[in-house]
């Protein structure tokens, strides 16, 4: 469908970096990039206690995480090596209650454009057997110059 | 402005024990409830390492969860002893990177509705001194039955 | 993907007799249904003066309200006869000009529930030739009792 | 509460003539700006037939073109003069059908960046007595170099 320029090859180290440095994602969540390419990337953590509604669904705000980082990360795919995403807005819908044993955000590009870039996004809840579409998100992202 | 009706006179120890039922919220983030009225709740958390994004700023997720905890809170003040709020969806801009000590989230209800509450609320980064304004949130509520 | 149960075998006439018997979309917009489906709508209209832009690309709105008409027409596809789609709220991020000689806006329910729909929405660009993809939106819809 | 730097002292002209260059706004909608300060706009419309739903509430499209444009013209009060305002997003929440002799749209800066500015909006339907608050806005808007 879309066709994207790759301007940086090793963009999946880059976005596997990236995640291993966020705290919050990495060592709170246990994030984990599960699927990366140019202009899509995909991200899972498993259910654990500390991340539930009472009921053993997830939190809302795990799920936005993950969904926030997976389009991010898609948009950071298509950079030049010097420069990182930060997200300049979210809009999430919650469809179902996130069961299930992990959840998985799948990020998309639709649009990039040389400073903002409009992505889609979609959640499920799997439990090894079923894939449940749980929640969507639309955001736009902002390419700025790498600090490093 | 607004004159909202309280259904439910316990509406702050219903809003305190909701938040201490949350895991993600209440372990994971360290929050707390700061400020309770009819229509109006503030949520608050401390910057911590395993909350922030290398620099030391709070990891974006943490903010829309303390948004979307404010404004939600803020419609279960409304609602009667029977009904609990789930989150529809929510809508939130990240407008500055949020530094200080603390991260505090206050949500107000715009339009309380039979089943649907619209909010909006503002994240502010806190320091002792000052009080940066660092997001904005706008989320849509339900009421359902409570499970319990 | 999803499989959508029709509560209303007149469904297409449904939506075509509501887009009628709306002013701005059908008098002032010029807005017709091109396609129709159980949880899917196309609405189109053609550019024109009074739609646009200084630059002759389409005024903002008038994609809104394309996009808006469409997923709200996709979820009332799947309602009973006696209930009405009402807009909840809505999320719409522009990608490019919308040039071209007309518009169409393809809705999609993505979830169905007892009260809400969630749904996502594409607008498209066209000039007989090739159809530029030029904004998102996502939107949650509301069954609500019809009047009449 | 926020104190902004105006950088083109002919801001109130600027918008006057943007929103005359506007077919949409200005002959179909039959927009006009009400108040105009450094930072926020106001822009009202008069309820007519081809504007309404059916039962005569205004067409949500209506209130979101206002409501855009209010929040794009505040945000343009405080761009230097060879640039101008684009909507990067927006997120509507319908609160209340707009009834009413005219609508007013109130719109305001929370954040002005070097390129990206976030504002808020109100939507009133006003009668001569009363004034409903139907709807609320919150927009990212882009500044770019001006055409001409």
């Amino acid at each position: 469908m879309n066709e994207f320029k790759v301007r940086n090859p090793d963009y999946a180290a880059r976005v596997a970096a990236s995640l291993a440095s966020q705290n919050f994602m990495y060592r709170v969540l246990g994030a984990r990039v599960v699927s990366v390419a140019p202009g899509m990337v995909e991200v899972e953590a498993d259910n654990q206690p500390d991340l539930q509604q009472p009921g053993g669904h997830a939190h809302g705000s795990v799920l936005v995480a993950l969904a926030d980082s997976a389009t991010g990360y898609a948009a950071q795919t298509l950079l030049e090596p010097a420069f990182d995403i930060v997200t300049v807005e979210l809009k999430f819908n919650f469809m179902a209650p996130a069961f299930g044993s992990r959840w998985r955000a799948r990020g998309r590009v639709l649009r990039q454009g040389r400073t903002l870039s409009v992505c889609t996004g979609d959640v499920y809840a799997l439990d090894g057997v079923t894939e449940k579409h749980v929640a969507c998100i639309q955001t736009t992202m902002m390419a700025v110059p790498s600090h490093d």
